[in-house]
């Protein structure tokens, strides 16, 4: 038993995104269907639609930054009823077995890898997932979130899906907190967030970004300051001084001056994958301060309730761009130029006027 | 006050050593003065006495794993007792207020740096340094180490004053212990301590090495198995397997291999500085484990007495080849050929021969 689901899909890499209609199954008895409100867009979206980052199924639907309303339950479901608010992010299932997965780190399944939500085998249907650029979705009840904020703040809830969990889990598993300096590279989607998560966490933080011009919106997001890494005095003012710093940057860049910064026994954690590697850290500015560089994925399904009831109780969302649907193209074209503050996310109900 | 101290000095960066005469400050209230029984050969000794680490002062009496017997002690001096057995390492000063210096990580010291034992700014006497291919020397308390294995295993002791400490340090600050897996890449005088050092805390240790034919010796240091890191079938079959890699290679290589081998949350942790910077290490395997590459200098002083103590308990010594003072520069030419089983250690009576 199916139901009928209208989205926006990319019929190819090359191809503008064209209205597409597809199944997806009713509920299961574990299952919670959705209807889709709003939907934040991720880079990842655009490198996959586009084919960026190797083979993909066309046509794809992306959207991994999902919230909506609740429109049935499975018999077993017992987190939801019909009519609550939800959210799912980048997963919609995974093996449930492995070590990772007991210890509610789904991101990091070792045997299957997780379900992504989109482009990924679907393990319950077959055929492959799509994603939240569509009117309803159909998901595990583990998989899916609860939403505690008001409803009026939900288009800006979307982008904490993704870019919230990604920020909020090294910052949590790092235990960023008071009294500690902590910075975040970039001040886009991800690092907007970043800032002010790891404020709301009682942190003293600061931006590193190539542009002053961003000075402002970093201080209103929560930092203390904006500091410009190509600026070597002000760099060097800093040496020494962070707990812990949040790289948010894929582009390939030098990690030495920032490493720099790590007080001893200091972590940097990336959490971009460039496309050609970054320049070789410096194995010494890591052993003469006992400082590690990391990395981190997303987070897991607990964690991720854990960081949406965190930002119902800090009052945090993202800022956003509201788009159409139809607007997709344009929104990609804008992001690749960085031009978005912070994220865009799609209203559904356009997606009724298609 | 002084005292005519007898040594082997490097006279330049490319002359061979010889002997050297110098003086030593009389033990001052918080000192302690040293005959020096037996004294390590450290890689850095030899990159410090031919230059290979940028500018020297000449003549350069290295040495800093020194194990010998007190023979006076100043006014203030509690702990120690002539006729104790007595160690010095890598470090006779610090600045003992900065935050790592009060934190017993006089290691990481963030104003002066640490001083150290040999070629450094000498901060109580002037001049610089000299270290532990000499008759004796004259140390403050705090940074003399009680030695408490037996007479007998005095020499093969010697080199836990830097090898011992730089492997136990990393596995002690990382928690290695029972249950855990943990690698050690390489098999020189630090990767054999390691070894020794994991084991004794518990791990399920492996050696990686590019040469099969040390599985023997691995084994009877306490591995469970030799891995040759050439083998990619080999490699792969402990994926995703290891909690901790403590690397002792200085040479420059790939660390992708090796990462591949952690474990989610898993640390591979660099003791080595390579004069070219190792192959990029791929982000992705970061990301995908939440792993982390880190960096870590000998250790503090107080965990160095830890770590003999550890050793005494757990009747570890290094495993040594003897040599007298008049070797050393054939020592250093099989050194630069890893031709070393697994550290040579000067027996200091051969400097009364001289």
């Amino acid at each position: 038993m199916t139901t009928t689901a209208h989205a926006y899909a990319a019929p190819s890499a090359d191809a503008p995104f064209a209205p597409f209609s597809f199944e997806r199954r009713d509920p299961l008895p574990d299952d919670v269907a959705i209807d889709i409100l709003f939907c934040g867009v991720c880079h990842s979206d655009l490198h996959t639609a586009r084919g960026e980052w190797g083979s993909v199924n066309y046509p794809c639907v992306p959207g991994h930054e999902i919230v909506g309303r609740v429109s049935a339950v499975g018999s077993n479901v017992t987190k939801f009823a019909v009519g609550d608010l939800a959210g799912v992010g980048c997963m919609v299932d995974s093996c449930g077995h492995c070590p990772s997965c007991t210890d509610g780190e789904e991101q990091y399944c070792e045997t299957t890898g997780f379900v992504g939500t989109y482009d990924a085998p679907d393990t319950v249907s077959g055929g492959y997932t799509f994603g939240g650029y569509s009117d309803h979705i159909v998901v595990k009840q583990d998989f899916v979130l609860k939403v505690g904020h008001d409803e009026a703040d939900l288009a800006a809830v979307a982008p904490l899906l993704c870019a919230g969990i990604t920020t909020y889990s090294p910052l949590h598993h790092w235990k960023v907190g008071p009294g500690q300096k902590v910075g975040v590279v970039g001040l886009g989607g991800l690092g907007h967030m970043g800032v002010k998560i790891a404020k709301a966490m009682g942190a003293d933080v600061y931006v590193f970004s190539t542009s002053p011009t961003k000075r402002d919106d970093a201080k209103r997001l929560g930092a203390t300051d904006l500091i410009v890494s190509k600026d070597d005095a002000a760099m060097g003012d800093h040496a020494n001084s962070f707990d812990f710093i949040l790289n948010t940057v894929a582009a390939a860049h030098d990690l030495d001056p920032f490493l720099r910064l790590l007080k001893r026994d200091g972590t940097m954690t990336l959490v971009g994958v460039p496309e050609t590697p970054h320049p070789s850290p410096s194995v010494g500015d890591l052993v003469f301060k006992r400082r590690s560089i990391a990395g981190s994925l997303i987070g897991g399904i607990q964690e991720t309730q854990e960081m949406l009831d965190f930002c119902v109780q800090h009052g945090l969302t993202a800022d956003i761009e509201m788009i159409d649907i139809q607007s997709i193209d344009g929104a990609y074209e804008r992001m690749v130029k960085s031009d978005v503050k912070y994220r865009f996310v799609i209203d559904m109900q356009s997606l009724k006027a298609a």
